[in-house]
């Protein structure tokens, strides 16, 4: 008898008969005495085609018209999902995110979770009822429907999950499980059985894409132990936990890449205090998140400063970037939109030296040149050209001998 | 300087373009310097797109999670109208129904409006915005989503009207006004420049489609002066006021029709007080409505008694009458679907005697029987047989003069 959050995502529900396999799995898990709370996202296809329809009236849509129409890819799925459920005998109830009160910011488009009113939900789930919740939504105090961004709905499953103090949230995927990386690029690669919080974090946010990062901050957060595995086949999939239990912890547990971000440099900045933030100031006011940040030793009182951020991104934080140049003063600005980032990644590392040394040389080898360095306590990333992307994690999953475990 | 609530149906918003027409059709009474309030329906074709998916899963979708599904269609277009009015220049707010607290009771699909919370549309307009909302859905008290029915939209808008007390509610339509009878059956049919509201209503009940009955119920209650006109020509339309503005009121206005009728009878019930509310109550209960009633005198202490509803409540209608004949130990049930009614209405007919017989007469010049009569102050309506619709609608005009006008 546990309370368990359940997310299935596009995929899972893209059809109605998907949708019936989802109430089916749902109703295994009601007969063996649980309670469950499904979280869902709109049906694969369904966001991009409510997406054409801005774009032909607005290139660029956003605000918060788009989130009024977004929204209502969820809410057909929690009808479905419900009807199915009730079909199939149980009983069964949806929510829209702003009916249950899931209180965002106002933050259009890229909202963030403030509260969850879990009281609707939970005396639901004691008078017997399975609760469908839409992910992916929710309103601000003024009642303005929000969107949590792409991905949303693992942040909604988390957030409930947090909320509701349920004792496991799984996310239903196309995928098994978290791998030591992407299976497309290394066939060797190997599925994970557990994982830390921590590696997750490193693993999702480089562009693992198995889950979106800011579902397994609240997860670790908040302590929801959280399993990633797949709405098609059988199997138990990747424990996402705090704990790190294996005596044998492996240096590495996975090489993890990503080929969405661009660079951005500015250079002959004045080396002075304050100069990052009036760099940054303004790139964040627009609501552009910036990943790697590398700021080199100064010469000549002046310095040069180089970030990441999405390729989406990439123009608008140019133009923000060549105002800024031009207020201080600066030389230039240049980019490359065409750079791959490639990280190695493991809560073992923190014990261990040379970790550093053994992944530069497995890339020199195959004479990859480096253009970024940027390490944290359980991982080391590095920025090379876009075309050698593959060429560098097969080099990195075979020099850490990823394929064997441990 | 006006304050004008506009209602476009499915299929003035059945694309972005025709979107971004109605766009320009709002800017220009903008541009006259008038308010106003726009009422959407869904996309044309998208509630049964939605309604089919939900077949797909329950083959008769009813009750609270079908209105989860269907309200989804027009929070679309509220969107898409808003950002397409912002594209333009305008500035525009969208409200789903439960954002403006369309308050409703919980007859879920097939809801009435309670309330309207107009506070937020009025501080909206009196700050300068068009105000987009969306038609044919609310919440009741515990915040479900209600949708109010098939052609509900119209009630919004003039619901809305009247809580705003707008100088005019405008019906957008694929019809450019009220006929004397169906162009498609009567070619010489003609577009009638002004109708009074109880006209509107035995035209509109009876048939013609174009408004929703208790759109003029509202309208006709709060007087609302009421225009129907087409998105796609130009011209005035048909305007409906409680005003008898003609001095030489024709005598009939126009002939409606309908064919979405079934009629039940129940033979040899008890001809003693308290019956009728014995038959109808269950009826009711199943919020199944009830058209033409009639009672014939009766004989040998038993009565029959004979009530159409529409066509798609004829079978469940069959069946909780069948258990009522049980009860009330009558002779039999019998039904027929295959029937047509025909009315013609006029204010005029009050001050004129005659109508009637020349009603009937026209019919039996064309041998068409007719199986039920019901009268009313400005109606006088026959059931025929189906087959017989077209030849009796035309009969009608030509013996009324309807083409000539007065």
């Amino acid at each position: 008898m546990a309370l368990i959050v359940q997310k299935y995502g596009g995929t899972s529900v893209g059809t109605v008969e998907r949708i019936q396999e989802v109430a089916k799995k749902v109703i295994q898990y009601r007969q063996q005495g649980h309670d469950i709370v499904v979280v869902v996202s709109a049906m694969s296809g369904e966001t991009n085609r409510l997406l054409n329809l801005a774009k032909d009236i607005n290139q660029d849509p956003r605000g918060r018209e788009l989130d009024v129409l977004l929204s209502t890819g969820e809410q057909v799925t929690i009808a479905l999902l419900s009807m199915a459920l009730m079909q199939a005998g149980m009983t069964a109830q949806s929510y829209t995110g702003p009916q249950i009160k899931i209180l965002t910011d106002d933050a259009f488009n890229k909202a963030r979770i403030i509260k969850i009113d879990e009281t609707k939900i939970r005396s639901d789930i004691e008078a017997g009822k399975v609760v469908v919740v839409a992910g992916f939504q929710g309103c601000d105090e003024q009642g303005n429907i929000t969107t949590l961004g792409r991905g949303g709905s693992d942040t909604t499953a988390v957030a409930l999950a947090a909320a509701l103090k349920a004792d496991e949230c799984q996310i239903y995927t196309d995928v098994d499980g978290v791998y030591t990386t992407d299976p497309r690029v290394v066939p060797e690669a190997r599925r994970l059985d557990r994982i830390t919080f921590e590696e997750m974090l490193e693993m999702a946010s480089l562009g693992a894409k198995v889950l979106q990062i800011r579902s397994v901050e609240f997860a670790s957060k908040y302590n929801v132990p959280l399993r990633v595995l797949s709405s098609f086949t059988e199997g138990g999939g990747t424990l996402i936990t705090s704990e790190e239990t294996n005596m044998e912890q492996a240096l590495i547990s996975g090489i993890a890449f990503n080929r969405d971000e661009a660079k951005l440099t500015i250079d002959g900045v004045p080396d002075q205090p304050g100069v990052a933030h009036k760099i940054l100031g303004p790139i964040a006011a627009q609501h552009i998140e910036v990943d790697m940040i590398i700021q080199n030793t100064g010469h000549d009182a002046t310095t040069d400063f180089t970030f990441t951020v999405h390729r989406n991104d990439y123009l608008a934080a140019q133009k923000i970037l060549q105002n800024i140049a031009t207020e201080l003063n600066a030389r230039k600005v240049t980019g490359d939109d065409h750079i791959a980032k490639i990280s190695v990644v493991g809560v073992g590392m923190r014990s261990h030296a040379g970790i550093a040394s053994n992944m530069f040389e497995a890339l020199a080898r195959e004479n990859i040149n480096i253009s970024m360095i940027s390490t944290s306590e359980i991982k080391i990333s590095v920025v090379v050209d876009e075309k050698y992307l593959e060429l560098g994690v097969r080099a990195l999953h075979k020099a850490f001998n990823l394929e064997q475990g441990y």
